[in-house]
């Protein structure tokens, strides 16, 4: 059995999306605990969860609000449902955790309950994102570390190596260090820098380094895993979602133009449906924050229940297929290659949601 | 009358692309004249553009490579194309130039030829894309500046300013400055420090600051205008492209899967013709080099006529607008602000093609 601690009241919608996500996920992982953390009291109208005796309910008074700053978070809401949930990792009553919370006060709450793993400076936010291969993806850090040095890089691409291993079962993933071109001269001095050391780590088997890649191999698929820093990680992010939803959003208006375009529209809507199935963004939800010392799942704050079922799914697989002694196996490996003392600066973690 | 230069050696597809474009575009342009600067044997398959009177050939013996360095081609190809088409400029004869060459080349041999204006450090490249209110979105820097220090960021938005008041002839175009969230203590210190200068800026009535924006509003069209650092821009730049290449992959896959798709395909197909219209990469196609003493417009260099005559009509409309008068009283307004001083770090170009 894997459990999975939930808080239920992280996100936009809260227990109208977390519970019914969670009764989904039961159904189809007969495998599988969960812990549901928050206020009881707004769990009532989802019996049949609650009914589930492979759920149990834990009570937590306060709820981190999607625009508290990380201090109120940490500091002031200890009996909060993200930090409840995050503890049962700590105590080894779950496994793997899951919120729709706020992202800045997730990494720090469980950076504080949770601590780093040896040989990691700071963890990062990693998640898989289609690719016209019909795979995808997986792209880190997505926006918990806005600077960071060629030996975090490094870091990332050991961990990132270390998930799609874990998730997949591929066992030499591919790593490509997202750049501004493709040759070994291109990009700012921490960029070439980084490539020195992922050079290094793939001539002692750390990684498999593909080279630079460019924003648009994220999508080709042209690596496993593409490596930047969060700030850039973080814009491209939104910037590909500014783009799906401002081209399906052209779909839409084209289709719905005159009765003649709307007849096209019934003629292909089973095409249509394939399409958006395809490239629904909400199957690709839930984010890992690697380098902690537990298991724990980011979902996107506006995730509707079958977006966060995936995140359970996730954070079910990663738990079921070790990621956590696969990270921390591969770190211990790499740790020579990594010169934790040239490590300077404050933690800065910023919302992905 | 406007003359426009034309490197029609550069890009991809060189002349095949070049000379219908310049065609089509004379053909729209009673009052342009263009100067075909190239390899005049290479040009014979063209002759009606060669005889139109509009029409004169400049003959250079070289051409820089796609590959070439900077150096290769700043130093070793004095008789480019794009360095002769960039002189006409330089010497009066043409009041805008148009390559698709190869970007690094094209930034150096512009920045070497015409110089920088005064106060500005650094050129840099600005585009338009598309975005969900049926307009454009202007981006800078797309990749002319790796690192960037809170001063070039600031002389970006006034460029980009008197960019978008010359082409579209709105007063007050609002400007955004690219981050990782809406609030101003987002970002690394260097986007900090920008926000600080872009919130000075809007008080001395330099620019209509709108504050942080994030990926996505560049496709959302929240603000005229989107400031970033060339690093991070070309990869968004990059990354927008790969999502719409694979989204326009997957339609085409599931309207081919079978007999029944495919006849839903020709239902829809003015509608899905509509949608590639409107969607189409092509019609943003010519970047602004900004910050020069001269007009330079870069095309992709994949641009096909069509695409490059689009380049070609942006070239166009910058000089039939003063677009160099109004980038330089912007820039000399907003001198006081901008710190030359505290300018570093050697000059860094590359590619966005």
């Amino acid at each position: 059995m894997i459990t999975v601690a939930v808080d239920c009241m992280g996100g936009d919608v809260g227990p109208a999306a977390t519970l019914p996500a969670c009764a989904a996920f039961l159904a189809s992982h007969p495998q599988a605990r969960l812990l549901l953390v928050g206020k009881p009291e707004d769990f009532a109208p989802w019996p049949g969860v609650l009914g589930d005796a492979r759920c149990r309910v834990i009570a937590a008074s306060e709820v981190v609000a999607m625009d508290d700053p990380v201090e109120v978070a940490l500091r002031r809401k200890k009996d909060s449902s993200m930090r409840v949930a995050i503890q049962q990792v700590k105590e080894g009553a779950a496994q793997a955790v899951v919120s729709a919370g706020n992202t800045g006060a997730l990494m720090a709450i469980a950076r504080y309950v949770l601590k780093t793993l040896d040989g990691i400076d700071r963890p990062a936010i990693a998640s898989q994102l289609p690719n016209a291969r019909g795979g995808a993806t997986t792209v880190l850090d997505l926006g918990a570390n806005v600077d960071c040095t060629a030996e975090h890089l490094l870091q990332f691409a050991v961990m990132g190596s270390a998930l799609v291993v874990a998730i997949t079962g591929r066992p030499e993933p591919t790593v490509g260090l997202l750049n501004v071109g493709g040759e070994i001269i291109k990009g700012s001095e921490i960029i070439k820098k980084t490539g020195v050391l992922l050079r290094n780590a793939a001539n002692t088997g750390d990684l498999n380094f593909f080279g630079n890649v460019e924003g648009n191999d994220i999508f080709k698929g042209t690596t496993d895993i593409v490596v930047c820093d969060g700030f850039v990680g973080n814009v491209a992010l939104k910037a590909s979602e500014g783009v799906a939803t401002m081209l399906a959003g052209f779909i839409k208006v084209e289709f719905s133009r005159n009765w003649l375009t709307k007849l096209a529209a019934i003629c292909a809507y089973p095409v249509l449906s394939a399409f958006k199935k395809r490239a629904d963004y909400r199957r690709y939800n839930g984010a890992a924050l690697l380098g902690l010392r537990g298991l724990v799942f980011k979902s996107h704050g506006s995730a509707d229940a079958f977006a966060f079922e995936q995140a359970l799914c996730r954070a079910y697989d990663a738990a079921h297929n070790n990621l956590l002694d696969n990270v921390r196996e591969r770190i211990a490996h790499a740790a020579p290659l990594i010169a934790a003392g040239s490590v300077s600066g404050e933690f800065k973690s910023i919302s992905i949601s």
